[in-house]
């Protein structure tokens, strides 16, 4: 039984005394979407959706569940894939999505100051129109940047620019009892104590509310090649991968995928790829100011990838030929979700020279278990999505040859020195394989440092370490 | 009085039993270099110092250590500003510069992997013999790998490339109670729970005991360019740098000097500067594979420079022009130290573009205290080292005069929205000005942190947060 209370119409009057009651949705009111996000089988409805604007209402809303002893759920544009924005306790859920300003381009600090409901596309977008870049690069752009810096979103720039975390330089955030809190700033270094703004990065809301965040940028390349090159088999393609990073040229991202992927995403865009008739593919994209330096990379990368039996190299050299190809692979997702009834992922990290050894696992899995599963990832930073359709499967064996898939693939991924979860986050349904995957030690320390934010456990309950 | 156990024959003894007794200094046998670090004030001498060769002996060390309650102060090279490798409670100090090995260069996954006891300048000897490149770059190169993880080292090349804490892939480490413990690995992303490693990053010995390191690397750039450009005053140099920024080139370093420090360090290395006649100057570096690249880069920023009043523009595009100059940058902390008595150190870091106002305040302050300051700093990354010289102060004018001098320079960075340190971290000498910048409610999450990590307090008390 939970030990939450469940909300009052007085603890909606109470909150409607500081709020404005057409941002409050109480019990009826409140939109099927908010019980679930983009992919988890889990369900469940807050008691009431607060839709904030500014951190001090985010404060008394804390301090108030605190005071009470009210579950919190914080919620973005709710593309999460491991249930991390569900409400199991029911409660308050802090709907972020009002929080949608952007509110300073500093140009002599590189820093883009933003409230953390502000899409990731719209926040790209921003920047680039200005002569900046904001690097990270999930194939998710509707995401909220708030999400994105609870997840850790890496997407497909790691390989050249890192992940999410490296371009936080300061956050603020409020505590679990109301204390609004200001981390970091627009300073490039910081040795001033614990780094609890890398702590809270990636902490999936369990540790305190992100209410605004200082982003690092830079400068905007002047220039970027994308590179599509078919391969006969996907071991081939793949096993480039290690070859490319060697030979010490740069590139901004480099992806495989199959044809069958290609072949989803052409139906569900209704557009063609440019190319469809290899087994597989390996999607790299090079980006920088000068010409020469692109060319000089991506001459060498195509010698390599000729040497190992690539079957073509297909040069996208301007804006009209690159952008189709990367929004097809951006759809990537929501195109095997089209194709079947019900489906789970994996979002497994592996160094970047183990990719093949697990790809070639998972091919063989399918036959072994008799279900469709499709792959397609982040070659050059070894983080891959593997997806588990269920199709017409009853209920029992889909039950069954999921849980055995991820099982298996699990194992295997620690098997090979890899991580849990890349980008996507544990939330609430990869708890069991994050307790699988590390020692006790690390679970207790992260229970203890749980405790230090947030010591009546009411920022989103049951989730991360929490088991 | 301390409540930690004081070391006995008998402590000795059980510890000879599992570790070589040469390697093992028993109180007449430790020499004096132990009982202090590179400048800090602060001498206390460990009872016992361990040299350790391995993870399984500092295991078994801090098992030891749990058990009895006695105090751990882990050390590398001793060069650390703020007392943190002091012995405050006696007790154990653990040594870790015979963990001096290069254990593997990935080339495939662009990781090496490290003993902690290895020192910058031969790690990165190393690897750039091999083609491939470790870009932070504090100015003191003897320091440990593993002091430099400790403090988050900065040093010139965060404005391109971040701290150390951006090249840090995986960590082993010992918990207090004899854990061995990895954390991250060879991949690229994680967001596989709260992020341990990023905590350890920083956290100057007090959560764990670093016994292994996994860096990222990044190709060895194939050119790069140095400028040396002299300025009329100090504040039309640093003026112009927001400028620079803001111009959108991307320089590896941006140092600013004036002529005071550049005539000590010409007397200490008994080498002339290439020029000396100018107040102030920036020194520049930019990097890359393509002179183009370069070229443009730095061609926009000799003309930003010349139209903000610089008096010259001197390039060294050689090896044998630029080390010179880089070397003489490195020894400026040395050169300052010969020419008094006794000296302390700022290690602020502010935005940017509130450097100038920063470093007009620390001029003026000079004259009002009447106190030989001198500075020198990053002015690419807002972090700048200001040292407050005893010459030949008696004992009460020069504490007097220090403290003054200290408490308005960080009032100042925090009314300008810096922190305490850029990368010299707490320690501690610097915890009075750590809690004066901190809301209380940051120091109490990091207790809590400590809390987790070390229940019994026994892993370098009374440093960073614990006052």
């Amino acid at each position: 039984m939970s030990n939450y209370k469940q909300m009052t119409e007085e603890d909606l009057s109470y909150i409607a005394s500081f709020m404005d009651r057409d941002r409050l949705l109480w019990k009826d009111e409140i939109n099927e979407e908010y019980s679930h996000d983009e992919l988890a089988f889990e369900r469940s409805y807050p008691d009431l959706v607060a839709r904030v604007i500014s951190a001090e209402e985010v404060s008394k809303l804390l301090a108030y569940a605190n005071k009470e002893h009210i579950a919190v759920t914080p919620r973005g544009a709710g593309t999460g894939l491991v249930g991390a924005a569900v409400a199991v306790e029911k409660g308050l859920m802090i709907d972020t999505t009002l929080m949608n300003h952007i509110l300073e381009l500093d140009e002599e600090n590189l820093t883009l100051t933003t409230e953390p409901g502000v899409l990731l596309m719209e926040l790209k977008a921003y920047v680039e129109e200005r002569g900046f870049f904001y690097p990270p690069d999930p194939g998710e752009k509707s995401a909220t940047i708030g999400g994105n810096i609870s997840t850790n979103a890496g997407g497909m720039t790691a390989v050249k620019y890192g992940v999410t975390r490296d371009f936080v330089r300061g956050l603020e955030v409020v505590l679990a009892d109301g204390t609004i809190l200001e981390l970091g700033g627009k300073v490039v270094k910081n040795s001033s104590g614990y780094d609890i703004k890398n702590m809270i990065v990636g902490s999936e809301g369990t540790l305190a509310f992100i209410t605004k965040a200082i982003l690092r940028l830079v400068p905007l390349p002047k220039k970027n090649v994308s590179l599509l090159i078919p391969f006969p088999t996907l071991e081939k393609a793949i096993g480039t991968v290690p070859l490319i990073i060697k030979s010490k040229s740069v590139p901004t991202a480099v992806e495989f995928m199959e044809r069958e992927v290609i072949l989803d995403a052409e139906e569900y865009l209704g557009k063609k790829f440019p190319d469809n008739q290899a087994d597989a593919y390996l999607l790299l994209k090079f980006d920088g100011n000068s010409t020469d330096e692109i060319n000089a990379y991506y001459e060498d990368v195509a010698q390599i990838c000729l040497a190992q039996g690539a079957l073509d190299i297909l040069i996208a050299d301007t804006e009209e030929r690159s952008t189709p190809v990367w929004k097809s692979r951006g759809a990537f997702l929501e195109a095997i979700k089209a194709g079947t009834t019900m489906m789970d992922e994996v979002d497994v990290v592996v160094p970047r020279n183990r990719v093949n050894e697990f790809v070639e696992y998972v091919h063989n899995l399918r036959k072994e278990i008799g279900i469709r599963l499709k792959s397609f990832g982040h070659a050059g930073d070894g983080n891959l999505h593997v997806y588990i359709l269920r199709d017409d499967l009853p209920e029992d064996k889909w039950n069954e040859f999921l849980n055995l898939a991820m099982d298996k693939m699990y194992a295997k991924a620690k098997e090979l020195k890899g991580q849990v979860s890349g980008e996507h986050g544990i939330g609430l349904v990869k708890r069991p394989y994050l307790k699988e995957s590390l020692p006790i030690e690390s679970l207790e320390i992260m229970r203890g440092v749980k405790k230090a934010f947030d010591p009546n456990n009411i920022l989103n309950p049951h989730k991360v370490c929490q088991m």
